[in-house]
């Protein structure tokens, strides 16, 4: 996706060979024209698969899924990120380890709001480690229902959750997809 | 607003006399078009205020305030929750106490993001105490910029917030009142 690539080489900040900040748009500010042409291009590439519901986690996910579900016609959750584990009814819950902040939280969504004949696309603002994705993957199969794909905005190929996501037979669709960050620089696969 | 008062009656869930459970719509799973209906009302009635920025709080404050940046066509900025205080450079930072939950967060944004000359509308899910409210216009005065109203979907109007705020001169639009949640049912302000 042409805008969002210039918008990553114009206002994103890499911070180490690991690490693309990219606070000016996508993670503390927001711009919302962005949000809305990136959601807008989710719901086209996914346009054939009879979407139900959009998944996605707290918080960054919510801009770009709220904008994909619009397009879609279908119903935003948005799973909740805890750090400690206390007694909860009525939920579906996974535990997901971020290499980011090096700690484990427990996601959760309600019962009330996946069933077994949903079919949902799960969006997310980075691919990297694969972590959270699998955890809300898990969250849908938990409730029976069917995930048709990942929406990513930008995905970290050198990193290894794509490749073993893909591998596991999920459609990933990344809007941006970068190859390296070596030498401050971000560098876009072809 | 009314579909929002209709879809608060159909699918809010009275769960004391204190506590609405909107879960179905605003707090967990979205609604985007009523999010959609929201930013354009919250937009309307600040139409005239020149905004430039829009400012929330993560997590349940980023649909609505986005969809409300989109219609004014301004960058929106979520400010991030932390229970723990760690060293952090380059931030407004204030410290917000959580009834609900019984905990003190400290709520941050980045001083790139916001600046003197900034005009900014607050946009929050709920408003009862005013505990969080008050946080953000804290962070938008040590950027030195101006609070010109705050956006709020649904106002617990029996407790204090919503009248400290008012008293202090602070412009309050809030688009469902609740006057009462007592014996389970929602009663509206007129």
């Amino acid at each position: 996706m042409k805008l969002l690539k210039e918008k990553i080489v114009a206002e994103g900040k890499v911070l180490s060979d690991e690490i693309l900040k990219v606070d000016a748009f996508l993670n503390h500010q927001l711009d919302p024209v962005l949000m809305k042409e990136i959601g807008a291009e989710f719901a086209r590439r996914f346009a054939d698969e009879k979407i139900t519901k959009v998944l996605t986690i707290e918080s960054s996910g919510i801009a770009p899924a709220l904008m994909a579900a619009l397009e879609l016609g279908v119903p935003l959750i948005f799973a909740r990120k805890r750090k400690s584990l206390t007694l909860r009814q009525n939920v579906y819950e996974t535990k997901v380890f971020s290499f980011t902040k090096q700690e484990i939280n427990t996601i959760t969504i309600s019962r009330d709001y996946l069933s077994f004949d949903d079919r949902v696309l799960i969006i997310d603002d980075f691919l990297a480690n694969g972590q959270a994705a699998e955890g809300l993957i898990d969250l849908v199969k938990q409730a029976g229902a069917k995930v048709v794909g990942l929406g990513i905005v930008i995905e970290k190929s050198f990193q290894q959750g794509g490749q073993k996501l893909r591998e596991s037979g999920i459609r990933i669709e990344s809007l941006a997809e970068i190859g390296s960050l070596r030498n401050g620089e971000v560098t876009f696969l072809p």
